[in-house]
């Protein structure tokens, strides 16, 4: 059997502790291949760089892993791996992360992590971002790494695939023994308000910085990834990128004259 | 009655013709504040500012009308202006654009410009993210302007409105005669193949620079946004940003043990 071809990249950068960890869920099932940030992107959505050229250079090569490195977005990182760097093999599987901090709810939209994820999914084969609700540099990775497998394992068990296919998978902070099992869930509806943290600069400027609070719409809700994740559970949301709002479009032939 | 607020912000800077074009929109139907980017910040989807301080400056005071320019991207102009500016404030309306270029099909992921109208919509007031399929520097606004006036009025006018509300504009290329009329569609299901741009730099190290195609994967269904724009028709997409994807949330209960 053709051994498997595992695509791996994130929004904190190659160099983070998540990477490694998402490395070492993705060697499991076959050969690595990481294209990933130079350095933090987090919090990029699904941004492109259109107006500045792109650098990339392999960092590593071992035995089934290589690293490489690119100057761009994490959804950079992905398109230079499918429409360049392997251009010439099947990639069977992306996997983007691990992420530092949970990317449940809205925070699908701002996330790099799931933004590359999405990016996978458009490039007919499974995709599966993974996430942290830890945001510490020393975080522990063990139930992250743990679930992670477990996860992509049934993935690529699935005989009859339906794709696209792109998971959006958040894991609470803790040991594995601490968690109490997967649920598959929807995306919570919930905003971030915003506070500005705003001071002056050494030069007397003032200047903002973004800060803020998740407000979750619908705490009681038993069936949302928010859920989940603040009971003991490893969330699992099935995500899709037709944002049509079939709702308002029946609604609107009434609102807006299509003369 | 008093007067309404509008909230004008755009991801192609401050200084771009379509802002202009966009402030004319929002002139019509009230007092305008315009926060957007210093440069341009095409491409940025949903991204916000994570990891730098952020600076804001008023450009410009006259009659009804003030524009500042903010340090960041489309989605922190909104956060500025909802969080902080305005914060006293009621906000009736978020207008982003108008884009040089069309934010059609998949690009409403990509776009900063959609990226700043669907957070608009967090803030409870209708949000209308306006583009026009030309990316010429000097194109023509006229129609965009006009059409743009049309489904903002219509917006305005809608005596029951259900929210959140977000529309995606799109405005062909030509004279308003030329235009057909206005279709509320869905968002075409298509992709981007990238092919990287690639040469050397002026010292000798190898860059890449992303470019593509658009693949429509259904060119042949008359109720998406591509078709409209490319019969010369206005397309308008209602966009809603709960990504669950509800076909595989029932189908994955089979392939993920959620133990």
């Amino acid at each position: 059997m053709r051994e498997k071809l595992i695509l791996v990249t994130n929004d904190d950068g190659y160099a983070s502790k998540g990477m490694a960890a998402a490395i070492e869920v993705a060697r499991s099932f076959g050969r690595v291949v990481a294209v990933a940030p130079e350095a933090t992107q987090s919090g990029m959505s699904q941004a492109i760089t259109m107006y500045n050229p792109l650098y990339l250079r392999r960092v590593r090569q071992e035995e089934g892993v290589e690293v490489y490195a690119f100057s761009g977005t994490p959804v950079d990182c992905v398109k230079m791996a499918f429409d360049y760097l392997l251009r010439e093999e099947r990639i069977d599987l992306v996997i983007s992360g691990i992420n530092h901090g949970s990317n449940s709810a809205v925070n699908v939209l701002y996330s790099g992590t799931m933004g590359a994820a999405i990016e996978g999914s458009f490039y007919g084969c499974p995709a599966v971002g993974l996430s942290l609700d830890d945001h510490d540099a020393a975080a522990d990775f063990e139930a992250a790494v743990l679930y992670g497998k477990r996860i992509v394992g049934d993935v690529l068990a699935d005989e009859h695939p339906v794709l696209p296919l792109c998971l959006n998978v958040n894991v609470p902070k803790g040991r594995p023994e601490e968690i109490r099992g997967i649920r598959l869930a929807r995306q919570n509806r919930g905003f971030w308000r915003e506070e500005f943290f705003r001071r002056e600069d050494p030069r007397g400027r003032e200047y903002f910085w973004l800060t803020g609070a998740f407000v979750n719409a619908e705490p009681q809700a038993e069936d949302t990834d928010e859920w989940a994740l603040a009971h003991g559970y490893v969330s699992v949301v099935p995500v899709q990128v037709d944002l049509t709002d079939y709702g308002q479009l029946e609604r609107l032939g009434k609102v807006i004259k299509e003369v």
